[in-house]
């Protein structure tokens, strides 16, 4: 059921487990009334990372909140720190990683809010990703 | 001249002073390759705000990275902290001021990217918002 909540604290959120951590949705068109916009706050542990995929559909920003990110957009990589960020075409590769002993946390914001099916494509084990790390 | 960065931290980032503090642009048209989504990290000192408008073609969330919020989304007041969100629908009147003492930073996500002009149309001088707070 749809709900339109205008404010969304922790209190709010939906936390899912997920291979590199803890997807908690902040803003989807199941918790508000959103068309255009999606927000999820990913907790990475140390180790954790969600590696090489695509959305053929979304354009994302990645926002470093706390910690430090291993981000790969494409074939290029760069370190971020909090308050860094990295912006993703719509259906371009990327990966995200964190290789330090701290937690990492990240918003990821999507654009729709929801796309057809599927919204991921994973990657990973085709060439080239699978041999860039 | 539209750029293509991948990565934006704040050494790339755009700062224009507005009434409300500053406006660092991380993600736009003219710095990424951005369609769908824009962000601005907003620096709102003690005392100041973006008082109540609206944008009559940009779904928008506020997201709380440092200090305190009173946050409003039509007529509802919140009062938001860090890592609280607020979700605000296309045309929706809101506003967002620092009554604390500490400084208040903010992500404003937005999308599209760009829309038709204006982009924001003012309202704090319009009943019932001149009367609200």
């Amino acid at each position: 059921m749809s709900q339109q909540l205008r404010f969304v604290t922790e209190a709010e959120s939906r936390s899912d487990d997920v291979p590199w951590g803890v997807n908690e949705w902040l803003c989807n068109g199941d918790l508000c009334e959103a068309e255009k916009l999606g927000l999820v706050r990913v907790h990475v542990p140390p180790g954790k990372g969600h590696s090489f995929h695509r959305h053929p559909s979304l354009e994302e920003i990645i926002y470093v909140v706390e910690g430090e990110c291993e981000q790969w957009v494409g074939e290029e990589r760069r370190m971020l720190s909090a308050g860094g960020m990295a912006h993703i075409p719509v259906n371009m590769v990327h990966a995200s990683f964190n290789t330090s002993d701290k937690p990492l946390v990240l918003l990821a914001i999507l654009s729709p809010a929801k796309g057809p099916e599927p919204m991921t494509v994973d990657v990973y084990d085709e060439e080239p990703w699978k041999s860039l790390r």
